[in-house]
């Protein structure tokens, strides 16, 4: 008899485990966890950036790297100044020119001498830079392809890195395709939303959605109609995405282009109208 | 002629250089720098830590890893379900019994299977938070060594990540070495002390100091007392180590000691004191 109870336990508890498991199957989860650490790690990214341009500044005042990879780059090729070479210059610059001319700067550079435990740190930092950048771009592949398979339709007229922040504010796909437009163009926005609602401070426009370019670049007057076309067109590609999983992102993107167009071509009557809406509701 | 003018203007440029690296020469510019980096990455390095645990835990919700180094290398053995092995884990928790028991888990898990991009990603990841952790380390022996060179007194009777940022909060050690006892006690407080000034929030009573376990560690009617103590005697300290570079820092040491025990065995009558002084000044 014993034997029987403990046989049934055993197939319950692998029931439940296989439940919970096929709950968490959806790659989404991974997803959301894949912007969050890209969004973060970027941030970082940029601070590191930040401390080892001035860090090297002190010993190399005279030259500029254009880029993160190449400041951390050149931190570890330019070294104390004894050991500056031609040759190692040449083959990070790939232009022998550039080499020369920072060759000529970096041997009779007026910052200060760097000793051999202050190498030792700094080249260090600048492995962590690297190794960070590395990250980044393997995060970067990674989201872009989990998002093309998860939401095929919102990341063709957003893209990858949106697509993931909606779902990852979202929760889940479940809950992010049965949001409503109004909620997807404020996703993001939830600080600001209730501040509106709390303090009655101007409402938010757009959240998540204002890094789209033709919003953050687009006049001001006319980016929350941008944004409102915009989150009714995810709404509807989400949905797909999520129930009937099928592509309907072409004909979604050419509705976006001409109400752009449209909310472009008209004069900016917006305000006039406002005006006269409030002038009516004081008279009533 | 012309070649005498160029030859004095060689000579000029060359002074000035020489001028503008003395400035620079010393080691303590270094020493700001990384002991900035080293505050900033490890900010960073506790969020990285946060998601990476996470993350995983979308696969092995059921392990947990004692510490951020052990789980990111946690990560990078366990991998995908199906090429976990025994021996790996042995050797990563040098404990058989510990190590079978996490096989054991791992292998019964209820977390979702790991794709293989899923697993680049996770695992660059996991890359990224050895490195952050290396360089931390890098950096924090770096700190060691120049704290104790340059500030010698201030590192002893505090210690070196404490005396660095006082000396990064200042600018410079001859501003540091030359601040009153109460700006020294207030460095890494100027937000709450200018609230206090503008708006009559309390006064701060200390900001770097803080740090120091016998300050965040005592009673909070004895901080403010002994936080005093310190900074008086890390003012004396930092003057012998920027001016007379004599190392009087055991007495100093001595001198706290005795400070702290005389200020715990006072009874608390601050409070009432501080009520009786109100009355008087009511009254007049």
């Amino acid at each position: 008899m014993p034997r029987k109870i403990e046989s049934i336990r055993e197939k319950m508890l692998k029931s439940t485990r296989e439940q919970i498991s096929r709950t968490y199957a959806n790659e989404e989860y991974a997803l959301m966890q894949a912007i969050n650490a890209y969004n973060e790690l970027s941030r970082s990214y940029n601070l590191v950036y930040e401390r080892l341009s001035e860090w090297y500044g002190l010993y190399y005042p005279e030259i500029k790297a254009g880029s993160q990879k190449l400041l951390a780059d050149m931190v570890k090729t330019l070294n104390t100044r004894d050991t500056i070479s031609k040759e190692s210059l040449t083959a990070l610059f790939s232009d022998e020119q550039r080499a020369a001319s920072v060759y000529e700067k970096a041997t009779s550079s007026m910052g200060r001498a760097m000793s051999g435990r202050e190498r030792d740190a700094l080249m260090k930092f600048a492995d962590a830079s690297n190794s960070m950048n590395e990250t980044l771009e393997a995060l970067e592949a990674y989201i872009k392809a989990a998002a093309n398979e998860i939401m095929p339709n919102a990341t063709y007229i957003t893209d990858e890195k949106i697509a993931a922040e909606l779902l990852s504010r979202a929760g889940s796909m479940e809950r992010l395709a049965t949001m409503p437009a109004s909620t997807v163009q404020l996703l993001g926005a939830e600080k600001a939303l209730f501040k509106h609602i709390k303090f009655g401070s101007k409402p938010p426009k757009y959240g998540v959605l204002f890094k789209l370019p033709a919003i953050s670049n687009g006049k001001r007057s006319a980016r929350g109609k941008i944004a409102r076309l915009y989150a009714t067109k995810v709404a509807i590609a989400l949905k797909a995405d999520y129930f009937s999983k099928r592509f309907i992102a072409e004909k979604l993107k050419s509705d976006i282009e001409k109400g752009i167009a449209r909310i472009n071509s008209k004069p900016d009557v917006a305000k006039n109208k406002r005006h006269s809406d409030r002038d009516r509701h004081h008279k009533q």
